[in-house]
């Protein structure tokens, strides 16, 4: 039993103690009850709660400031996780299915704290891909940008990852700058009850960016409204009566969803057992059926195999799986702990029944098995099942029908484009891998397969001592799938945050532009500054700020001393006749490097001073050449600021390069580092 | 009478000759019926055929290949606009708002096709953002890549604009290599057909790349799965019982809707009567309210105005709509057409009776006008008409319900927030506008307005003369918007093409994403070719071939001297003590440029050859600072090829400086234009 505290809902920055109206909670290991779901909260307040405060207050802050948030949260669940670990035992998974659950948590919020920092601007408006001109002046202009969605995130999550679901939806939505509200599963959600209280107590968060609904959601998805987002994790059945309630539609609410889905994996045609590849995807199969007791929603459940080696496959995993550990998941030498309850274990039971029309069993007894330190009938133990499908092609529930627990079906393939065809029939799933180490056979199932899975993970000897596995959702990458998989994406990276964002194209002029994402845009408002740009400090720069240099002419002999200072004796340098006959120059033209060169001589300012170093370019673009006698002179314009450390910052500058009739003879972005204060040097 | 031809569906590539089982469509201007609508065709024989037939034709092409087929349509369509400009009088259409429709269509072509061609690679993958380096070691690499989808873009089309709807839809659906099934409105489909006939007379789309369905699609979105797509654009009613279609939703069949959006536009308040701003207002206004006579899902519904300028606004607006023509659309002098249909301006009288309970008329009378050349009796004529809602706070149909016609309400407004709450009352708009000079006005709405519309356009005296309209949505931005407008997206460039694509996250080692991109990566083979690449042609080039230069050493003479001849004496370069000093150096440092014009020395190839000229740089990094007595060496590889004229095309190179460490120093991309033959020079 644990103390009826871990079933309290936390809404309007108060823990609400369960009424214990609801549904018993038991142990996944012992069977025990651990405590008692209570009664629904008072939803449509939270809801407003969420829209009145931590709306506002999440987007009071910059992105930078939410992702040194994330960081912080990260930080500070990593220095409880051991209480975690504690608690996820109950759930029936092994130290090494926790860590995947929390560390993996953990780790999403890390890198969502760093991609926050590094990927998106010190600012409150996203500018989403590049700048459109719209006018033949340039007076008129268009960028998409993102703003935070108005509404709340609510995150309905599944029982397998009571942590790392709930971290997974979390970290994106508050980096976006939009409150939570988070309905965990009845089975586990003690665990995430615990996380969140974790967050509480840590005063990390705004009040309202966060609540925690344990039990029924009442009538909430009815309130929502197109500013809200839904983001669910589940079985399919739940998420078609989620998508389908006619105020969701209505209202146009974003809804995501992740639920079943047939992920496959492939045998390529070009391994042969022994090689490392077969170990490799013998090891990938088997982690698969048995990490969480086969309960992860990336999990393989079908096993491609060319019809030469289905004998070698289903021996070398029936070894593996004879081989597995199976017993109460805080014994270190568990390998597979408990499914999450006894019902989830009759749920797979039946899907075995369901299955066993077109498969055979080739591995595995549903019924029983051997467990060590617990009682195999009060805990929802059970053996692997691996199932073999003599016809795939006229198969239809090993295509359909998701066993969520240690099963998996083998079948055999003639050629890729029979294994990409079975990849298919899944109707769309979250992941399909192939192990193969020939380049043409990723290339082949990217172009047939890729339409109906959401990720697509290749392995070999080359990347298999660095890859993440088949079913680990990386927060870089996007996680979802079409058609039966849900038809979302989640994660990807800032993909994720802008999930929870609403993109607008802005139109108008440059300054329009520049006012609403901060960044100097060509055709904006220009100043000269009080001193030379390189004298004053990152804090002093206005963007717009805009040094004019003096010209300087670039004489033949220039060219000639460049050339062979440098050895770039390139014919279009050095030959009159040469260079004539080559469609782009009129004549000897100045080596482009000769050009950067110079520009940086005249607006280099030489004494120490805030500009600590070049750190590069962006974007180069040699609009005309320059031939010998031509003046050049640059205009270098403050683009845009970015804090990075404690002591200096990131300056973006436009820099053009123009001749003596004004033409654009070359344009770039130059990054620079600059310190923050008046002082010189570093 | 129109021929019965114009009636006819095309199915599987051939004309259907309608049954005149349907409806009656009549001439909006004379109210004479121009032919009989028939009876379903086969529709899931059609979603079959372009399944097997257009989707393989369209997929077995490249995008480059699309792209120049989208302009090869374009061309085609201009050279027998004026066909359709005959039949579009028909619909209540002015040549003006023809051109909207039919240029306006054809320009979305032609800027798709140009878009492909720049902004898509010469290949079959799309790839979706930049490389995740997933390892330590960067043997495993992430990479999310788009497909297109293999199944039909199902287009449901509004009657307003029967050319432009179509082609924004198709164009970017083509693009993307998906095959159409289009269904237009039936009032004005006969026009759609028109254009379906030229581009099926063409020859220039593969066979079942477009079907066309004129009258009732039956059964076929039950047909659909989550490989197809469905694009609608009309009512929200008509949205809502399509989106609620158990099947769609089961199948996680991708739905988009352009609906009912009752778009805003704000006078800034700080613009005065009198004022350039001022007059562009009620141009903007007026143009929307007029313009395809108030038939435009973008056209202005609710005009804000500051409460000072009220009188101002509503005397100037009812001034212009005073002067504005009415009449038959083929006559040169008439500003505003008809209606669609009677019972389109029935629909708009209806709405009126609603919108009265809150609003009153203060310019128009819905009932009566003036009417040149036409009988204002039998076509569907109708005076734009003005209302005031005294209390835009209080009202809810002003900012609920739609008078799809020439119809809108002006509104007074304290300040920003006040206007921005009432743009917000729309429940989510395709576009919002201000009319402002002040680019913190701008800053301000879209940090309070962005979540709730697609768009939002700002215009002033700068940006005038060369501004789109508020009611233009541009191929290059989303057209779309949250809640009532429809939750979704349409174009937006490369936005709207990816939208018929599948993405997928793609995990494998620098072999496997190269093979599937096409594009080399760091830690992907590398092979030295059989002479220096330089005098390697285009077409020659493999990705991955890379020349690997000599070693030069750079000296404090180098340095000094490079610092003399370019004028770029930064201290850091010239000053021990103060390089020392600074947290990026260990002392004097080479100059970034002189370690490029270096390296540009050790890698090119002098003598005239395929590389025509260098023609930019990207994403230059400077990794770590190189000091006198090191050595840098080059390698040089092929990472990407893009055909780009007849003559030539352009090569990306990676570049990668090592010191005598082999630490990288500097990495950056090259761009350079090759010619495709072995011939020497130009």
């Amino acid at each position: 039993m644990l103390d009826q505290d871990h079933f309290s809902s936390y809404a309007m920055g108060h823990w609400l103690r369960s009424d214990s109206s609801g549904r018993q909670v038991r142990s996944a290991v012992t069977g025990e009850t651990l405590g008692v779901l209570g009664g629904v909260p008072d939803v449509a307040a939270m809801r407003d709660y969420a829209k009145s405060h931590g709306g506002p207050a999440l987007r009071a802050l910059n992105f930078h400031d939410r992702a040194r948030m994330l960081k912080a949260l990260a930080l500070h669940l990593k220095a409880h996780r051991k209480a975690l670990y504690d608690l996820s035992f109950l759930t029936g998974a092994t130290l090494a299915d926790s860590q995947i659950d929390i560390d993996g948590g953990i780790g999403t919020l890390l890198v969502y704290a760093s991609k926050g920092r590094r990927e998106m601007p010190e600012g409150f408006v996203l500018p989403d891909g590049e700048l459109e001109v719209l006018s033949r002046d340039g007076s008129f202009l268009g960028q998409h940008v993102l703003t935070p969605r108005q509404g709340i995130s609510l995150q309905i999550n599944a029982f397998n990852f009571p942590v790392w679901g709930m971290l997974e939806k979390l970290a994106p939505s508050l980096l976006a700058g939009v409150p939570s509200l988070v309905k965990p599963a009845s089975d586990t959600g003690y665990l995430t009850q615990a996380v969140v209280r974790l967050i509480a107590d840590s005063g990390i968060l705004p009040d309202g960016a966060l609540q925690l609904i344990m039990g029924a959601t009442g009538d909430l998805l009815d309130c929502l409204d197109a500013q809200d987002t839904v983001g669910f994790t589940g079985s399919a059945a739940t998420a078609m009566a989620l998508r389908s309630r006619p105020s969701l539609l209505q209202n146009a609410v974003r809804f995501t969803s992740e639920q079943d889905s047939l992920n496959g994996s492939v045998l390529g045609p070009d391994i042969e057992p022994g090689s490392a590849e077969f170990d490799l995807f013998i090891t990938e199969v088997h982690r698969e059926m048995t990490t969480k007791a086969g309960q992860k929603c990336t999990a393989i459940r079908r096993i491609m195999v060319p019809e030469a080696h289905l004998q070698a496959v289903t021996a070398a995993l029936s070894e593996r799986l004879a081989a597995t550990k199976i017993g109460h998941p805080a014994q270190k030498e568990t390998q597979m702990g408990a499914l999450v309850s006894q019902a989830q274990r009759e749920d797979v039971r039946g899907k075995l029944q369901l299955l066993a029309g077109e498969c055979d069993v080739v591995f595995g007894d549903a019924q029983h098995c051997v467990v060590s330190g617990a009682d195999a009938k009060e805990g929802a133990f059970m053996s692997p099942v691996l199932l073999n499908c003599p016809d795939p092609d006229a198969a239809k529930t090993v295509h359909e029908i998701e066993a969520f627990g240690p099963v998996s079906t083998v079948m055999a393939y003639r050629d890729v484009p029979h294994a990409i065809s079975l990849l298919n029939k899944g109707g769309g799933s979250l992941v399909a891998s192939v192990i193969t180490h020939d380049p043409q056979v990723a290339r082949q199932v990217v172009l047939g397969a890729g339409a109906f899975h959401g990720r697509l993970y290749f392995n070999d000897r080359v990347s298999q001592a660095e890859s993440t596995g088949h079913g680990a959702p990386l927060p870089h990458m996007v996680h979802g799938g079409p058609g039966r998989a849900g038809g979302s994406e989640e994660l990807g990276g800032l993909r994720g945050v802008k999930h929870f964002m609403q993109r607008s194209a802005i139109q108008g002029s440059p300054d329009m532009l520049s006012a609403i994402t901060g960044i100097w845009v060509t055709g904006a408002a220009e100043h000269v500054g009080p001193a030379h740009p390189f004298t004053r400090s990152f804090d002093a720069l206005q963007i717009g700020e805009t040094l004019h240099t003096a010209a300087r002419e670039v004489t033949l002999a220039d060219i000639e001393h460049f050339a062979e200072f440098t050895g770039d004796r390139f014919y279009a340098h050095m030959d009159a006749e040469a260079a004539k006959a080559n469609p782009f120059f009129p004549d000897r033209v100045a080596h482009g490097y000769l050009l950067l060169s110079f520009a940086a001589g005249l607006f280099v300012e030489p004494s120490p001073g805030p500009v600590l170093a070049n750190t590069g370019l962006n974007a180069l673009s040699f609009q005309k050449p320059v031939v010998a006698g031509d003046c050049i002179s640059v205009q270098l314009t403050v683009k845009r600021k970015t804090r990075r450390t404690e002591a200096y910052g990131e300056v973006r500058w436009h820099v053009a390069l123009r001749n003596q009739d004004r033409d654009l003879v070359a344009e770039y972005e130059l990054l620079t580092m600059n310190s923050y204060g008046e002082t010189k040097g570093a």
